[in-house]
């Protein structure tokens, strides 16, 4: 068989979050791979109670370790980057970064116990790391973190260009300015460019997208206008948004004080690395706290909502000494991811209470995207004319519109999500085969699969609560009548307005008094009807069946 | 002490749901007392999983009970009326309506198995119900439902115009226009109006609201541009909405078919009710899926993304034997409120899948909000005049910029939340008192307090698992070693890689051996220890601390 070029999604395709890609170059079923970026999505309670991180299943990469040339991070997104330190030891093989990628990559590979020197840093286009069939170039390309990279992949079949996360951004404050020039170089040399593995995030937005730079009037004409204390959020990774936040409030007189333990690491990695500079001088949370409140602008992570984070803290009272009072001021700097909305608005319910004046991002002031609109990728369309594209990074809607859009324009394009192994070496992508892929939880210190039925318990014991039961078989193997029944997460009383457990322990005391010797000899089949009687019971009083564990003791004879 | 007005506000004064209002006249802490609305808000996964509603607690009312004279219901909507089955037997007064909506509130009066009879259903203006040394009067005003009332309470200091939830249409399509005229006598008949009590949702909407007829083109314009099937969803009450998408469809020649209990329950409502005439003509759903795919539109439950309502099993697949496909449409003529964009987003994506297109109101092209925006709101203000501004029905935030509103006009505003008894006697409002407040949840068929601790044992389950230990005491009081242990919603193995409840047994059995017999002895510190026991080696092993319950028994010397 001939060799043929595959394209693979594990994580982030028909979501947003967990990227994880691989590419493959060889004999088919015998291709040799690399994979680009392995991040984490965060859980929530509804789907994920208690799960501290999401992330793509390598099974599929782990069955075929031995076929893998190496890892590419295109940059340092928690949801590109996030699962590294967790799954790197599944994988092992070398990770390809740039500087401040590579160094933010290798503090996950320290804080999980692996050596960082599997992370080897780089240099941008024209340097090209080799890895088995593939030459793959960074190109620097604008986002909402610095050093975001695109990722030329030439193989013999033809040059990808995998877009990564970018904007068309010629003045990104922090970082290097989208370079058409280059871009039009990458669209010509080698033939041109084969596939156009892209972006979608923002493909429902149809407005250009706007340059960081066009904050910092408004961001300046914001902090002069405040009277008091003044805290404002944005992410931590956002460098340059940091920069525009102290340069205002720099510009207006005030100190800046840079508060979460995420904002002082990213800060403090992007001027080693020199990235950030001319960041403007800040000072402790006690010196803030000492300071007269209209000469102070804190910096503050959680623009999510995050209920721990700094931002969460100062709206419930204060943080490292530091009190936001009636008369101060709050930005979000940023937008709510969906689903944080709530999170989001209690926070802001919670500032009200004190007095505290909020602003947002609601008319596009203080806050632009680190995506490309529909526009601006129909720009890079135009500007790539790949032969084939295939929509990355969108939940299925963001790819099926994206694709859409391909395709209107005479593209080959696909919508291909998680599992869908497609061949990229024709003219036209074809899907040619659905691989195992699925999801890995960090729970606690464990890694477990989402399909483990470890959540599904949780879910079933938040919606119905729990009812333990402990029966004692003695040694001629006769029940004693008196079980002992404890709820959890249920309502003492119901119906009968007597106590739920002890009507269960009289249902079940009527039954082991006459139960047969047959049910009692046999572990599942008593626990089966222990179960099914504190159901009924639990239901005619309340309305509900919780989740029954029943323990049954047999005494040794 | 001289007679006093006081208003107390139980539920909707710091959060959108579950409105329950009091007002009260007579002498201090003996007022004679009215109810407005008692209505529900839903629960959510992340704080009160499991719940089925929430409203008021209502104690207080309880332990007034003698001194209450009649409850009033403004709308139909569940957030003003949904709790009235639930809690009408803990306060037992006449129920009073107008035609639409006491209809509905007869129906939740019978579903609990209460006696319909305690609601009585009026004309509005001119007809006054008279409730101790309240004079009340229902006052057409439009909405999102039929029928919708601000109420005038006149009483002996004074006259109250309570808003209801309102919008300041016209051209309503169903139902009563917002009538000018009436509203500028209100405003100069029996001395003015001395309180406004005001709906607050949209104070930061800074564009005048929409009329519903300006929906009517747009969506005949959509629905004429569709190939195929085309299904629409938008709230069952929003009677209005539901004739302007029938008509459109009616218009383009389909045949309209209703999905969804609720849908067909309020549309039979307001048909018997005299409030809907001119009501397309619907089809069965065995109708609707024999007939040729352009030929049908449907009219669909579930615009909030409800798992079990018609628009989500659409979007799994089918729904009474109606199945949407690639090339058909779907409409949400709705916005999402804030908590639900998720289970929206999931939909959309499902959709997305199956190729059925979907058009939402990112625009505002297909929905206009039922709410007073801040124009509109500021509008009232100066037809109304009040002596004193009460904002209601908002979060925190809604209120308070609603009363700032009020303060820069010079009128005397106050934020006012649920259990702040706010005297109104005088020019100015005060809080003269904290009365006990909170909620209630039904779980199953049950109604328990919200700080009962049934929902933090629930979120604690399902944030750390569960673990269950069975710890047999004999009859000499020596425990047996052989301790039992199940966990739920725990992964299975940790660190050691050897199961987690075989570790935790033999930790136990270590202890048990040689544990004195004063613990022993004592069932709280020997479940104590277990306990402790169990908590440390589920975190050595798996890096979280689960809820333990130790159930100890003790056979009979």
């Amino acid at each position: 068989m001939s060799d043929r070029l595959i394209y693979l999604p594990l994580g982030g395709a028909g979501e947003i979050g967990m990227n994880a890609y691989v590419y493959g170059y060889g004999e088919p079923g015998r291709e040799r791979l690399i994979v680009v970026d392995l991040g984490v999505t965060f859980g929530d309670m509804e789907t994920t109670p208690g799960i501290d991180l999401i992330m793509a299943d390598v099974a599929w990469l782990q069955a075929n370790k031995d076929r893998i040339e190496a890892i590419f991070i295109t940059h340092a997104h928690e949801d590109h980057v996030g699962a590294l330190g967790l799954l790197w030891d599944r994988i092992g093989v070398p990770v390809h970064c740039r500087k401040f990628t590579g160094t933010l990559a290798r503090m996950k590979m320290e804080e999980r116990g692996l050596s960082p020197d599997a992370v080897r840093i780089h240099e941008p286009r024209p340097e090209v790391i080799e890895a088995g069939p593939f030459k793959v170039q960074f190109v620097p390309i604008s986002h909402s973190i610095p050093e975001s990279s695109a990722l030329i992949i030439d193989t013999p079949a033809g040059r990808i260009v995998h877009s990564g996360d970018f904007k068309l951004d010629g003045t990104p404050v922090v970082g290097e300015p989208f370079d058409p020039i280059m871009w039009h170089e990458i669209a010509r040399e080698s033939g041109g460019v084969k596939v156009l593995t892209c972006d979608s995030t923002n493909v429902f937005s149809l407005h250009p997208g706007r340059s960081e730079a066009l904050l910092a009037n408004p961001l300046l004409d914001f902090v002069m206008a405040q009277p008091n204390m003044i805290a404002a959020t944005t992410f931590a990774s956002n460098i340059a948004r940091l920069k525009s936040l102290a340069e205002a409030g720099a510009a207006a007189g005030r100190k800046i004080c840079l508060l979460g333990r995420s904002m002082r690491r990213m800060t403090q990695v992007a001027q080693e690395t020199g990235i950030l500079t001319n960041f403007p001088a800040t000072i402790s949370p006690e010196e803030a706290a000492n300071l007269p409140r209209n000469e102070v602008m804190l910096i503050v992570t959680g623009s999510q909502g995050e209920r721990r984070a700094a931002t969460a803290q100062l709206a419930r009272g204060s943080y490292l000494g530091i009190r936001m009072k009636e008369g101060d001021s709050f930005l979000f700097s940023s937008s709510v991811i969906p689903g944080n909305e709530r999170g989001v608005i209690r926070i802001m319910n919670q500032f009200s209470e004190i007095g505290v004046d909020v602003f947002d991002n609601n008319d596009g002031t203080f806050h632009v995207s680190g995506h490309a609109n529909r526009p601006d990728l129909e720009a890079v369309h135009d500007l790539l004319k790949p032969q084939i594209l295939i929509p990355m990074h969108g939940e299925h809607m963001h790819l099926r519109e994206h694709a859409l859009i391909g395709e209107k324009k005479g593209i080959a394009s696909i919508v291909a999500t998680n599992g869908n192994m497609v061949d990229i070496t024709g003219d036209k992508p074809r899907i040619v085969d659905e691989t195992d892929h699925g999801r890995i939880y960090l729970d606690g210190s464990v890694l477990i699969g989402a399909m483990d039925g470890v959540v599904r318990d949780r879910i079933r014991m938040a919606l119905n609560g729990s009812a333990l039961v402990s029966v004692i078989v003695d040694e001629s193997d006769n029940p004693f009548p008196d079980a002992w029944v404890e709820l959890m997460g249920l309502p003492e009383k119901g119906r009968s307005n007597t106590p739920v457990a002890q009507q269960i322990e009289s249902e079940l005391a009527e039954f082991l008094e006459r139960a047969d010797p047959k049910t009692v000899g046999d572990d599942q089949k008593l626990e089966e009807v222990v179960r099914k009687i504190t159901r009924q019971v639990t239901m005619e009083e309340i309305g509900k069946k919780p989740e029954v564990t029943a323990i049954i003791s047999r005494l040794a004879p």
